[in-house]
């Protein structure tokens, strides 16, 4: 079998930990295995990079950021090459030039486009362990480029697809994915399958678990991930096109706390104005996500819409910029103790009344409900961030999603 | 003009120092000057990475160890870059990969074979700074090697060769090249041009200002080195083919502490015996310098022969080991406390009795002569450590190398 295994900043933070990745990766090396391992930098690495670029240049250039993280995962493949290699077996560490990651050109959330497999192959024939650079890639200028948040994900499905791997492994601070935090939820579950339209929407959602960049390419390219916890060997959640077991109506409960509502009052009613809104927004890569629009006073509109609570100070600067030139309101209303819930289940599909139920336990609780979205298989409502907790409790009970 | 600069770690060492390097590239440029700056890893930054690697596994293979030095040099270079950008000229960082600088495969110690000058070319044409990795290259099986001590000024002044540069300018914490090191010889004088020759001679004798790679490579390509400190805007030495200025019979007096000597007392004396015993010190990269044959007792041999310090154990070992298979001795005798002092001087190849002058002035002060060896431009003595200093300055003083 060719097993991709990739591990987290966190999973090589410090000497031990490379070491404990490194006997997992020979483990399955032992068993006739042919092991490529993707890495993130090492623990709080980056974020040293990145203050370090601060200190010099605030408005650094992306391209010379880049070139400047790209050496925290070439710094953590390399030792965890010697590590295997001290652990007697042969070991060869690889980054994006090496490996030939071509990306699109955007520096700091570049795509990947295509991965040459020789190099890998090669080395794998000669019964190397190959660790590979995560995160990082080169574009059509010969620049190092990164993939933005959730990367390293993005390049073992990547190298997974490019190699016809038999399994990728994503490895990471949980068992796998459960029906809801169990931080949050001590009854929540762990689920052995979801499928790649589940996992989407709670990537999405802020699961944390998965980058959704990372799920998409997996379902473009068919292949299966595994994600189980690099602390001990339980068997994880296996992510999939379609799931063999009789499917719960809901899989999961998720919350979102970076989330914020803008409110723009008093809106010229005339043709367009909403794209064009919404259009300011996309241009500058504000996301926006639950959208109502209402009528307001005098012949005017009213829209809202919430944002990740990082864009919101953004998003207000790009309001206030084309006020009286392409926009006319009145006032902008914020909140931002806001939180967004979640159920997510391919299930829905079928079902009726998924949604009523959800509103339901939430009256049973009286907490009140700002906003509603959803999509074929989610339902996602805006509550007050102080609610948060015992919505998601209330929702994951009357699911009956624990054991 | 297109000038190369070339940079230590010392002066990329924090905040500070990159900004006084930056202003300086850009004062050249703002000339209309075509600058590249050629950068050592940051400060202690290597030392700390090769403790990384030591604590992971202290027989990491070369070629991880390369992977993993060479993230030093892309460090330094994105952070300068960032801050020449700060400073309102575009530059660009590169590092082997993307300049492709060619070497051959010896990991830890590669050569240099080849620079391709295009990337180069491009971002000066663009106008912006370039700023390259210094010290590292890549092989025919791509990947990082490193060129080994001093290798950061070859680089430079490969870079000014493939690039035709005007000028070639090596920083250090030092004015240029003085005829004494004038922490010894106060009086000491600062040279203002230097023969490649010369130069080369003071390289191996470890005066440490430039490393003899480097001074080679000039030599071969006719690149003229301009060494200058990095603190001040002295004018420097001129290293070239022919000095132009009359010249002093004598251009410097330069000491090296790390030396013993190893006496091999009572070596069979059969034809190809030196041959032998030398040959297997340089089978394992022990460098030999001043050799004595004479007849020792029985119709044996006694042969002395001095080593960098750093190397006297191994080479010591290397004896050991083949004593009684391809070698037969009696005793070998050591000696650490001993000190090189040598005179460098293009005109002493047109000039006899600088030798004995050499000898009267340490004959002067009492300073006993254990080995002497002669080259066309240089005179070396072995003498013991603690008269070191002395002997520098007797031997300065009677060449009037000062004011």
């Amino acid at each position: 079998m060719l097993i991709v295994k990739k591990f987290g900043g966190s999973s090589v933070a410090d000497k031990e930990k490379i070491y404990n990745v490194a006997k997992r990766c020979i483990e399955d090396y032992k068993k006739g295995n042919d092991v490529v391992v993707v890495l993130s930098a090492m623990g709080k690495s980056t974020d040293h990079l990145i203050a370090q670029a601060k200190e010099i240049n605030p408005n650094a250039s992306k391209r010379e950021i880049d070139m400047l993280m790209t050496t925290g995962e070439q710094i953590s493949v390399t030792l965890m090459a010697m590590a295997i290699d001290a652990l007697g077996v042969p070991s060869v560490s690889l980054n994006a030039f090496q490996v030939a990651m071509h990306t699109t050109s955007k520096y700091g959330s570049a795509r990947l486009k295509k991965i040459d497999s020789d190099r890998i192959k090669n080395e794998l024939a000669s019964k190397k362990i190959v660790v590979v650079t995560g995160f990082q890639g080169i574009n059509k200028f010969d620049d190092f480029t990164t993939l933005g948040r959730g990367g390293s994900d993005t390049t073992a499905v990547a190298i997974a697809s490019a190699l016809h791997a038999d399994l990728c492994e994503i490895y990471t601070d949980v068992d796998g994915v459960y029906t809801a935090d169990p931080r949050v939820v001590p009854t929540a579950k762990k689920l052995n399958e979801i499928t790649y339209d589940e996992m989407l929407e709670l990537a999405t959602l802020g699961a944390g678990v998965l980058h959704n960049r990372s799920v998409e390419m997996a379902k473009k390219y068919g292949v299966e991930l595994i994600v189980r916890s690099s602390l001990n060997k339980n068997e994880g959640t296996l992510v999939k096109e379609v799931c063999k077991m009789e499917k719960m109506l809901v899989s999961g409960v998720v919350a979102d706390k970076n989330a914020a509502r803008i409110a723009v009052l008093g809106l010229e009613d005339s043709p367009g104005i909403a794209f064009k809104l919404f259009n300011h927004l996309a241009r500058h890569n504000v996301n926006v996500d639950i959208i109502l629009q209402s009528v307001g006073r005098n012949g005017t509109k009213d829209i809202s819409f919430t944002v990740a609570e990082d864009d919101l100070d953004e998003a207000v600067g790009i309001l206030e910029r084309h006020r009286n030139t392409s926009l006319h309101w009145e006032n902008i209303d914020i909140e931002k103790d806001v939180a967004k819930v979640s159920i997510v289940g391919a299930g829905m599909m079928t079902n009726a009344g998924v949604a009523a139920k959800m509103f339901e336990a939430l009256y049973n609780i009286g907490v009140n409900i700002k906003m509603i979205s959803t999509s074929e298989i989610r339902v996602t409502v805006l509550i007050d961030e102080k609610h948060v907790n015992k919505a998601v409790q209330a929702i994951h009970e009357k699911f009956v999603l624990g054991e």
